[in-house]
């Protein structure tokens, strides 16, 4: 059984890339792979614990400052390290860098959600011992990080064990890479620091947000012990001497946060860690098993015939389980909550890449994510504003609460299309759900707001809806007219827009929405017309879709002849002369042509694939995923699986390099979604619910879950044939292939898989 | 006469703006009109001395930076302060802002060349005197910054005077417009300071340049006195007391610098002051007379009939010469050397705006700044190169010694039209000198190392030569393919450079270059077919040029409608939404039209013009003269007069609001453009010199002279005629309105202007 990740090298590279994939997360706090007892001197580590959410404000200095160039960027915070365990043997400290290592094996348990080391450890002057490190932080119980530790000595000897919480940590600073951060380290400072009771207390405090954290710590030792504290410089520590055998240690510890905890965040931490009293380490891990059981049973995907894929896929969905928050204080980062690049903020990635996979196994988690994105319209309105605009909601390209955190507008608030692919997810959830009462309450609005933006923004000429100057997904060409995907994913969204309102304004329920945010029907009627009349460029040369107005008259960049050293190519180009080429960094195109099939025919559709797929880096790792779907819809079934096998093990196997800054979450979802959306042909349309699924010939079956309208569809993949079976829920006409199929509860249908 | 500008306000808003209007200079030292004896505390002053080109180094920030970027930004220095004169009458300083100002007057004089201040003061304990400031900085010893005051007490009284040299000095910072500065506020340190002999001795380095500068200065007063010195923090002070009746304190700077005067700027200072010794003012003053009398002889524009304008064209001339850089080392920044605004930075404003002022008048001034030009070639190579290019010479956007100092690429280093806009200016210099040896020696390489960056950043498709994402010089539309002023200045530049090469080639002057630069007839033939093959955008709707591929397709910003508050838009709207728009900051097209109009058929020029004046704000002052110009080129003489009278004053009357910051050097460029290629006609060409001349009707005269092909040639318009002599050198057939005019020394050719 593929349910276990292993990762028991000890070089300092590997060592920080298993920081990021074995971490551990719950979605509201998260901690990276680091051993409890340090590393050598010379080791590199990126020690970190953080809060989804949980942020402070840094300036942003240009060396030209435009007007609405924002101030100030959000950030992810590192908070108090409560991580740190040594170990003394006889007063010789353990640590994997000294003496003989005669075993180690380092797991990380998906189905229990739990991460573990082994050790067999021998001492510079011989002392042995056996160490078995367990930690996790709890699904049931979001502030707790547990770690346990048991210890045996194989000789009669004194064991030290020192424990510590420390409020004196800083964020992770790379000038050199974009990607990572901009300086800034030092975000938070202490404000408390104590032992009272045998526990350990420290509470932080943000420099510029003013937002507190506090982590409240306990020990719990099996054997006799003395016990000794200290603080100092925002460090509490405390020591066990323990005589004898074998002994477990175990650390509780609880983080709360003034966002969620209310400002008196140590006596909110405190009362959660009494009600822990009773718990054990295993009895901590018997709930987790349970919650995990829950989620499996219906969000797993079983492959038969390639463990290292099953691998990969059960890898990337318990990482967006673990880094997907689950308040609407929270979305899902770049990179989860397992490291600190693109400085915890949340992208389009959550919308395109993660929340359909949410949505189609866990919707309350998706539903989640819509009211995040909800708690910030307020602040798109007003970025709107800044932008210009005299009505409508621009959603900021990167954000933590709302405030726009991009630095370079080409490649940031310039990609409009964020707030079409907000929208585009309300509609998803809707089509999914038909929760209707939501649709009343949050995404109307949403709608109605996003599809003023677009009006505001384009402008009619001669009979076409035009948008100028906008930046598509493709980070390669930015700033430009008519970008396909923008304006494609803006008509859906602009006539969603009329359509709820049309739709609410018949049943009545428009009056107080309406009232509030000044709806006229005057401009229901250009948003109708705006998305009708929308201009979708076509090139009648190649038959494709083009990418902008003038990405097809630019230079064909040679990739052939590019060598491998210079790719990415952003960090070996100015921007400049990526613009000045047929180059894309990722899908752009291709992916309106998977969000919106049905605006195009399949040859357009297929000519397309082959153009742009020609000049793609794929130096995005949101761009894999796109075309292996996109290839199993065109019926490329060896591109479809070479591009989902470069998904599924992007981060295990860090093929894009820079894993050790964190997991890329968007790749993770597009797993799941090369699976669901690709092999399996999955599309919910107004129409209902389709399917067309196709088994890659390197398995033997597939199978998945899937809910929809309250209900529970398995659907298994074998050879020449799918079945379905209506789990749960009423019975229900598919599209199979292009076919109706009835499914009914407790009937299985199986029907042959056209090829 | 109109030869004294006077300037006698005191409110502080005024004080600023003059410290600007009355900045003396001569291409290498300028000093801002500051009061020699402060101001009020509440009163804000950018007290400044600059050394043309000398300057430090920045970091430059971004929040988020991507390849080439730069990193540093070169910045014009504010240098030691040796204007401060501090007068005490019986103990009571002397202030405009104390006591009674019983009369105050304040003048330029732009023929003899000084400043001066003439007070009469009555303390507020009733103490009275007459004081006489006058200051110059020298034409004839480019070092010298004399400052004279007399003193006449109205009662017996005792004056002390307080002269210091201070090193302690810092550059003016204000965070809010992205055309002054941004932050960096110290550049320098004081690294000796010291009085001997009676001489005043301070010398400062820059951080992180090194550079090093040095002021020497000695005071003579013609009165017994005690003298004092005293030496503080890199501040040296001399006190003298003086009993009795009028005195006058003579104070000379000697300015050098490590650029032009070796390491030991020092020795170098003391040795030029030691020179200084038997020199007064007065004879100073007469030396500066005696060149301005040179100057103007041959400069000077006069017209009958208005005598503001008059004013204007006067002070606009006597500001370019005082800020034109006059050895190789330097060239003529943004502001001159009247402020820090554009942190003294070249930009393409020489080439296109005050090159050809030189070029008609003073052609050594102009060969001085090509040959800057030239000397940056290796750091515009070296540019090419970071920007991926694998031939050809890139010049920097904004520079001092050739390092790309913007940063906003779109509006900086996008702008590659410089790089033609300097071949444009060689070109013009060989048509107006016929240099051959320059040719060679210098204009060659420029030329063929321009036309590279063209054909490596441009491609051929269907025939036609095409340049996407650069942007032109109007700087509201950024980033664009075929910007037709780009496109239409590299065919220029493309076409000359092949026929440079064909020309030396048959005389067998290019091996050494050749070799140099790895020369093929290969690429010279590629030169020759892009020139040629020029795509050059026309709109067949509006039978006008493009501005670029797009700009036509846009929305008409609504320019009506817009608050007067709102301009300049740069300052309160986002890059995009501008970009977004038809709107321009200034004149591109028609300005290409100007340049090159034997591209363009006149009603397509007129045509454009209509369209785009429509739609610009001229928020940059580049663009009045250029729409004055092409006015009278069509025949829109109301609109030329305006557009020019805007020009004239705009400084002086401070229209655009930013003076203070220092003078607008590209816009005082074009009021001399505004005459004499605009009023009358003056275009230099391969086939020769071409006037066409019209007297604004508002004018009973206008006289002026230029020199072309080593003549000397006066022109003269008087209502219906106009006459040309040849001053000087060979006899020149010339074109006038499109007929052929023999000009003979001696004999005055008398014709009627065509309206």
């Amino acid at each position: 059984m593929t349910w276990k990740i292993t990762k028991s090298q000890l070089d300092n590279e590997q060592l920080l890339i298993n920081e990021s994939l074995l971490s551990l997360g719950n979605g509201y706090l998260g901690v990276r792979g680091n051993f409890e007892e340090g590393y050598n001197e010379e080791f590199k580590s990126i020690r970190g614990t953080y809060i989804n959410a949980f942020h402070d404000e840094t300036e942003i200095s240009y060396g030209e400052k435009l007007h609405a160039f924002p101030d100030k960027q959000q950030k992810l915070v590192n908070v108090i390290d409560a991580q740190t365990v040594e170990i003394y043997i006889d007063g010789e400290r353990f640590s994997l860098f000294d003496g003989e290592v005669v075993n180690f094996e380092r797991h990380l348990h998906m189905d229990k959600g739990f991460a573990e080391r082994i050790i067999h450890w021998k001492s510079k002057t011989g002392k042995e011992a056996k160490l078995h490190f367990r930690r996790l932080i709890s699904f049931v119980r979001r502030e707790v990080l547990a770690i346990d530790v048991k210890v045996e000595p194989l000789q009669e000897s004194e064991v030290k064990i020192v424990s510590t919480v420390n409020g004196d940590v800083t964020n992770f600073v790379d000038k050199n890479d974009p990607r990572v951060a901009s300086g800034h380290a030092k975000r938070l400072h202490v404000i408390d620091a104590r032992s009272e009771e045998k526990t350990s207390i420290v509470k932080n405090q943000t420099y510029a947000t003013e937002l507190k954290v506090a982590c409240a710590s306990k020990t719990t030792v099996d054997a006799d012990h003395t016990y000794e504290s200290h603080v100092n410089d925002g460090l509490v520590s405390e020591t066990y001497l323990i005589n004898g055998d074998a002994l477990q240690f175990t650390k509780l510890n609880v983080y709360t946060d003034s966002l969620r905890h209310g400002e008196d965040v140590t006596k909110a931490g405190l009362s959660i860690l009494n009600e822990l009293k009773a718990m054990s380490f295993d009895s901590l891990l018997e709930e987790q098993q349970q919650y995990l059981n829950n989620f499996w049973a219906t969000s797993d995907i079983v492959i038969d015939g390639d463990q290292e894929l099953q691998e990969g896929i059960r890898f990337n969905l318990f990482h967006l389980l673990q880094s997907v928050g689950k308040d609407p204080r929270s979305n899902i980062a770049a990179k989860g909550l397992s490291g600190e690049g693109y400085e915890g903020h949340y992208f389009w990635d959550t919308e395109i890449y993660i929340f359909p996979v949410f949505l189609m196994t866990n919707p309350e988690i998706a539903k989640n994510l819509l009211l995040h994105r909800y708690s910030i319209l307020d602040s798109a309105r007003q970025r709107a504003r800044e932008m210009g605009h005299t009505k409508g909601a621009l959603f900021p390209w990167r954000t933590i609460t709302g405030q726009e955190s991009s630095a370079y507008f080409p490649a940031g608030t310039a990609q409009y299309h964020i707030s079409a692919d907000i929208a585009y997810s309300y509609i998803q959830y809707y089509l999914t759900t038909k929760d209707e009462q939501f649709l009343k309450d949050y995404m109307a609005e949403v709608l109605f707001e996003t599809a003023r933006l677009w009006v505001d923004t384009g402008h009619f000429m001669d009979g076409q809806f035009r948008i100028d100057d906008v930046t598509g997904p493709d980070e390669y060409t930015c700033v430009v007219n008519n970008n396909y995907y923008t304006n494609v994913m803006a008509k859906h969204n602009l006539l969603w827009a009329a359509k709820v309102y049309r739709k609410l304004n018949e049943s009545g329920g428009l009056e107080s929405l309406s009232e509030k945010i000044g709806l006229t029907t005057e401009e229901v009627d250009e948003w109708e017309k705006a998305g009708e009349q929308m201009y979708l460029p076509y090139d009648e040369n190649h038959l494709i879709h083009a990418q902008d107005d003038s990405f097809l008259q630019k230079k064909r960049w040679d990739l052939e002849n590019t060598p491998k050293e210079e790719f990415p190519l952003l960090l070996n180009y100015h921007p400049l002369t990526l613009y000045r080429y047929q180059v894309c960094k990722q899908a752009d195109t291709v992916l309106a042509n998977f969000l919106l099939e049905d605006e195009s025919d399949l040859d357009t559709i297929k000519k397309s694939y082959d153009y742009y797929e020609s000049i793609t880096t794929h130096d995005s790792s949101l761009s894999y995923c796109v075309f292996s779907i996109m290839a199993s819809k065109i019926g490329y079934q060896e591109k479809a699986y070479d591009y989902f096998n470069k998904t599924a093990r992007l981060d295990i196997d860090n093929t894009h390099g820079n894993t050790r800054d964190g997991l890329h979450m968007a790749n993770m979802g597009g797993t799941w979604m090369a699976i669901v959306y690709g092999f399996a042909g999955l599309r919910v349309k107004e129409s209902g619910l389709y399917l067309d699924p196709k088994l890659p010939k390197e398995w033997k079956s597939l199978q998945f879950h899937l809910n929809y309208q309250d209900r529970l569809i398995k659907i298994h993949l074998e050879e020449n044939n799918v079945s379905y079976q209506l789990i749960e829920g009423d019975s229900l006409e598919i599209k199979h292939s292009g076919e109706s199929l009835l499914l009914e509860k407790g009937k299985e249908v199986r029907n042959e898989i056209s090829i």
